[in-house]
């Protein structure tokens, strides 16, 4: 099997060819970061950190041309990509910042007491070593933010684990220049980059690999996280799965039906809908003022390009299933393109009442909305208890509100994350960020994929019982190294 | 089914009979766990802490009945099950006293920036909510430390979780009894009991149960490992499922030879060699003074009880299992015991070069021991590669031997907690302590089950974005519970 670039604005392929990794090269691959692990992970935190920031900085060197490829490859558009590198090396930046103030890897020592059981005890240090070698999925929908050198990588490699990188079939030469630019600033081995989904199977088979980390589709995903579980020796796996992200208004949440209208459509279209934190379903009181305003506005908004064809396909097929599964109007915008992949923005409005269950777990990655109209609270948080877990929520109220409370309690229980009076689209890359949640948000609901925390996915926890300081110190961090 | 309590000294049952809990019972049991979470979830720490410490009241105060039904159940001695309730209260008031300072639970604020992307954010507050109701199997070696009120359920209960607790075969009458003065201190439906092995597999399968924790053999473990997982919602599982325990002793290692030779067989035969913490396998050099005393004192160790015919039966299955896989020579104690479940303690000694690999993986669990003499490091080393994760492992050596470190650092790649010169067995509740591993030690590998940050495994985080504090903390913290 082979991959080649496709123009999804023209569904033209361009660019070489890129053959499927053979089962020689996804050895070589894992033999590498096994062989480079010993001194990666035990290497001081501050030449992690200048590695990783000598790689920042040689992204950043080649924006241009790596939006240009990017561009070409996936129809995400300029300034957005533009913003996606910037945003890339901000968190790599972040990372190697991380690990040289000695976050998450700071030992914690309990002295020893002498005393009975049980509470006497020995000198317990306990501290933390990378996991080992791990092995990205790189997603479509970012293809440098949650790719090659994303978030994952970047996260993984400041823990001192060594990674072996599947490039997206959408964008394999993004992917290729990124990984060249990057690994040239790591030691031989600490970064590898293969293609096709058969050698992405076998790397998480491969029992020198410790741990997986992936962002995309359920059915991909899942298949991967049975994977990694059935092996003789399972590992952690990391997936961020998608997510039906509920957006609630309760009376007097939007004042302004106009502007929220408009954020609101926003949000659902940023990226031609292609975010998993997307406003999949927004609860409305009967008779608020947005409605009338979302049902003119989106008359006005026109098509965008999707990421590929497999996009738009499974896109279009459960836009479809979801139409069967609602008893309400449907509201169609402009599709004024004439190649590529599109399909014109499209909102369902029916009443909570009508609804069928499963319609409030499929996500229809793309330009399509569900808005759900509710008579009383309880109805709305009987609706919610029936959907799946997602990786964000929002809540527009008033302040004041007294059901602001027992919704938002709703929300927390479902999602990783919750706004208040703002819209679920822009995760913020800081140390207070959590992007996952409840399962299929997240296969592992007790970690983030963006933001500081998403460091200790890859760090396992050791205790040094009754050690000397300097034997403890140099079996976690070669010394001669810094 | 049913089960009946057996006592191992004597291979004669006694007392009630229990029931298999029918799915009813099941269903009520998840029920009340559910219907008591949103409460128990949100109540105040100090809530949570009052009960906690309530319980563990009550059990101090029933320390001398329960200690005589544990021992007729496990035949594990008065002494030890007497330190084990200490060790069991101690824990559960260790939690009550985390929670109640905020360890794991204090939330992060990142203020709000006001600048361009990426740096610029709104403000996000990070903290954690429980995973929801979750299910601990009890473990047949540790009645009280590892079973219904063991570290598994307080650490849940401290969370915010409501547990429902699945009684170990082996001592059900004691299971039964801390449940019954467990729970009179708790909120109806914060912790129930069932028995039975179909029934523990329902409650790992019902959508409505949100985590595992387990204590026990690999195989049971793994199967319920591969349930949890297989669920079309798949949920965290933390399974302790044994360890093969590697300590060497490099040269000089051992100035007593007597002694140490004693405090070998000490932590070897420890409650019959029932311990997850065992020292499985001694690597000592080639003609070093302390065999001749091992071969010597094991001549004279007695048999111990075993805890259940079907403990003795696993272990001398694996011990002859391991018999085919050494050459070597066999020593022998002995056995005086003329009723109940007991076998002579055992020790293979061999050369390390003699060794079949799969011998470094066979965990015979009970009054085993394997001796392996090694002629130089590297082939320690290379040997140590071959072995599974483990849950500890130690090394004895003088601090300034040149091969400390590189020794103690494959240990500590490979096992959760690494002792200098120092036993494994005796694992302190600590903040410190880490009892866990890759696997098979643990199934989740960053993880513990012993100390305070086992309470981690049943927090999830959530993020706030953009909240008024008030309207967070009543979200988070039911404030009327103060």
């Amino acid at each position: 099997m082979s991959v080649q670039s496709v123009n999804p604005r023209t569904g033209e392929a361009f660019g070489p060819v890129f053959e499927d990794s053979s089962p020689t090269q996804v050895d070589g691959a894992v033999g590498g970061a096994v062989a480079s692990f010993p001194a990666w992970s035990t290497s001081s935190p501050s030449v992690r950190a200048l590695a990783l920031n000598a790689v920042a900085d040689a992204l950043d060197a080649n924006i241009e041309s790596l939006v240009e490829i990017a561009d070409l490859e996936t129809g995400l558009g300029k300034p957005r990509l533009t913003g996606e590198v910037g945003r890339t090396t901000f968190q790599i930046r972040q990372f190697a910042d991380a690990i040289t103030r000695g976050d998450f890897i700071a030992p914690h020592v309990d002295a020893a007491i002498d005393a009975p059981l049980p509470a006497g005890h020995p000198e317990l240090l306990r501290t933390t070593v990378a996991i080992g070698p791990v092995v990205v999925f790189g997603a479509s929908n970012f293809p440098f933010a949650f790719s090659v050198l994303g978030g994952d990588t970047a996260s993984a490699l400041a823990a001192g684990c060594t990674v072996v990188a599947k490039a997206h079939p959408a964008h394999p030469q993004t992917s290729q220049k990124v990984f060249e630019i990057a690994s040239a600033k790591l030691p031989q081995g600490v970064l590898s980059l293969v293609h096709g989904v058969e050698a992405g199977k076998s790397l998480l088979h491969d029992h020198r690999i410790t741990a997986g980390a992936f962002t995309g589709s359920r059915a991909g995903g899942r298949a991967l996280f049975d994977l990694a579980n059935k092996r003789d020796t399972p590992i952690p796996f990391y997936g961020e799965l998608g997510s039906v992200n509920p957006v609630v208004e309760l009376k007097g949440g939007a004042t302004d039906s106009p502007a929220f209208a408009t954020a609101y459509l926003d949000s659902l279209l940023l990226g031609n809908g292609q975010f998993c934190t997307n406003p999949s379903i927004l609860f409305a009181p009967d008779g608020c003022t947005i409605l009338p305003e979302i049902k003119s506005q989106i008359l006005e908004r026109d098509a965008s390009v999707f990421l590929s064809k497999a996009t738009k396909d499974l896109h279009d097929k459960n836009r479809a299933h979801l139409a069967t599964l609602i008893d309400g109007e449907v509201f169609t915008g402009k599709n004024s393109s004439t190649s590529g992949f599109t399909s014109a923005p499209q909102i369902f409005v029916a009443p909570i009442t009508s609804v069928k269950p499963e319609a409030l777990t499929v996500e229809a990655f793309g330009p399509t909305g569900l808005v759900l109209t509710f008579n009383d609270v309880d109805e709305l948080i009987a609706t919610l208890h029936k959907m799946e877990g997602a990786l964000t929520s929002s809540i527009f109220a008033p302040a004041d509100d007294p059901d602001v409370i027992r919704v938002s309690k709703v929300l927390a229980g479902m999602s990783g994350r919750v706004s208040f009076n703002a819209w679920p689209t822009g995760v913020a890359v800081t140390a207070g960020q959590n992007h996952g949640g409840p399962y299929p948000a997240s296969t592992s609901p007790l970690h983030t994929s963006v933001g500081l925390s998403a460091i200790t996915r890859f760090l396992r926890p050791v205790t040094f019982q009754s050690f000397p300081k300097a034997i403890q110190s140099s079996v976690i961090t070669n010394q001669e190294g810094k």
